[in-house]
């Protein structure tokens, strides 16, 4: 199986990495951008044939590794 | 509309941050987990109601600045 | 000048990066390593001739845009 | 011992983020800053009290784990 995991600031918490690109596109003339937020995407293989096992795994991943809890939120899919 | 590009590096090119998270994940219990890898994604709003304009815009934004073609791919969405 | 500035987490929030390097390490063998911490780092030349001016002007380029001062804090150095 | 690991991509690799920055510092009114570069610092405390093999170790540590030598250097520093 894959699984794909999303990690993206919850919203309200000040992403500086975002604003960092969205003033550099208008810098660069992309004027029509807003609001821009930067996340992580962790994509890999999945030994085992449950998916319903599958995902509760990955979603203890994001709890115990991938994400701070406290200022981010995650998506999980596996396929 | 809404934009979502993926910023992740070409097969081939040695991704540190998703060899660190394997190796933790492991640690953790996870030994299910291989082939980790790493990117970004950059999700934004942009003025306009031109879809392929969008989509040729957000291409040149990638181009000029959202990701190093040299070791980074891209996958760009519009909707 | 030169002007360097180091961001990294304010003791107390997780850093989930650093706990994923630090599982990978115990597992490659590394298990006297811990406590490990993640920042950023940003260099750059900046003109001009007055020192105190220019930190001054660093301090501000990090709470506009360089720093989420809510979770990150960071150390400025102009020579 | 405190070890402390800067890792930067090497001269000539084009640094997205430091673009990005360098623009957005620009819209900000900060023209006066050029050549930005972004890099990594990992920190951690180190079991141990031979300051020779220690610094052993962490370069050992950036070669297999901290850092894509391909396309990024580092700097070791123990103390």
């Amino acid at each position: 199986m894959k699984a794909k995991v999303e990690v993206f600031l919850k919203t309200g918490v000040l992403d500086v990495e975002g604003k960092a690109i969205e003033g550099a596109l208008h810098g660069l003339g992309f004027g029509e951008v807003s609001g821009v937020r930067v996340g992580k995407t962790i994509e890999f293989d999945l030994a085992g044939a449950d998916p319903a096992k599958a995902e509760a795994d990955v979603k203890a991943m994001c709890d115990r590794l991938l994400a701070n809890t406290v200022i981010e939120g995650y998506r999980v899919e596996v396929v």
